[in-house]
């Protein structure tokens, strides 16, 4: 597998693996591309970062989309993650948030934060950041619509050295 | 007092009492003003409501900007407010508030959302929310910098009648 910044041919494809997850809503579909297209119009001129994930034949399997959290000093926000639904349980999402954690550190980062929602068919996802190490740290009932809980996942990553 | 939207003349004074409160970084006050910039250049089309507070006099002793949050279904985030430091306890912030809580009612919102700052100059302010039935609701230690924890306080509306 490999990891490398989008650029503009892949965009298909990661719209297409975002949409075949079935975890987005039309309006979070519709900004996850509207983010790529920026990052597309000035690659390396945005704060925010977009990477793809290719398999061994060179197909995208996945992408993540993280950025500095404004006004804090050190926060990185993931964004989006998606990982095709048929290529799921064989490490692409942990390279993923390796290459995150590993890019943070690089940065001086010192914390990471991950949105996601209580529902059930984010239980997988719940499951996965929490093997990953990122600890449920705060919630918001009833936060993207009544019963759908704003859940933040949080991960202090250790100085160099610690 | 009078709350109204806010207008081209009223920038500079708007931006003194945001400055004047000592409250915001230098980041803050730069993201405060473009927001403002961009109600300014699109009056009524932009999600962002920004309004002023007049005293008697006519003078702008206070601001307030908010907003939907994105991806969420009824929920407001109040971004900013200031209140001219020599006009405290003078029904000014309470007067926001009330318009912002009738406006995001007018609107069905559910939720006010109010991110803030566990550092002890923002002791007032999280009085001020407190007192107003908001209500911390999460917490994410060392997140604007190592020892300023985020605040999230929420209230929720009830429906009407109820």
């Amino acid at each position: 597998m490999k990891i490398r910044p989008i650029i503009e041919k892949d965009r298909p494809a990661v719209l297409e693996v975002i949409h075949l997850t079935g975890m987005f809503t039309k309006e979070e579909e519709r900004v996850a591309a509207e983010v790529i297209d920026v990052c597309l119009a000035k690659p390396g001129q945005q704060d925010y970062v977009v990477v793809v994930i290719e398999n061994e034949q060179g197909a995208i399997v996945g992408y993540m989309c993280y950025g500095p959290t404004p006004m804090t000093e050190g926060v990185v926000d993931l964004y989006w993650m998606a990982v095709h639904p048929g290529k799921h349980r064989q490490g692409y999402g942990k390279a993923l948030i390796q290459w995150l954690e590993k890019d943070v550190h690089k940065k001086t980062g010192r914390l990471i934060v991950i949105e996601t929602s209580s529902r059930d068919k984010y239980a997988t996802t719940r499951n996965f950041y929490q093997r990953l190490g990122y600890v449920e740290n705060a919630r918001i009932r009833d936060f993207y619509r009544p019963g759908d809980d704003l859940l933040i996942y949080c991960k202090y990553l250790k100085p160099e050295g610690a």
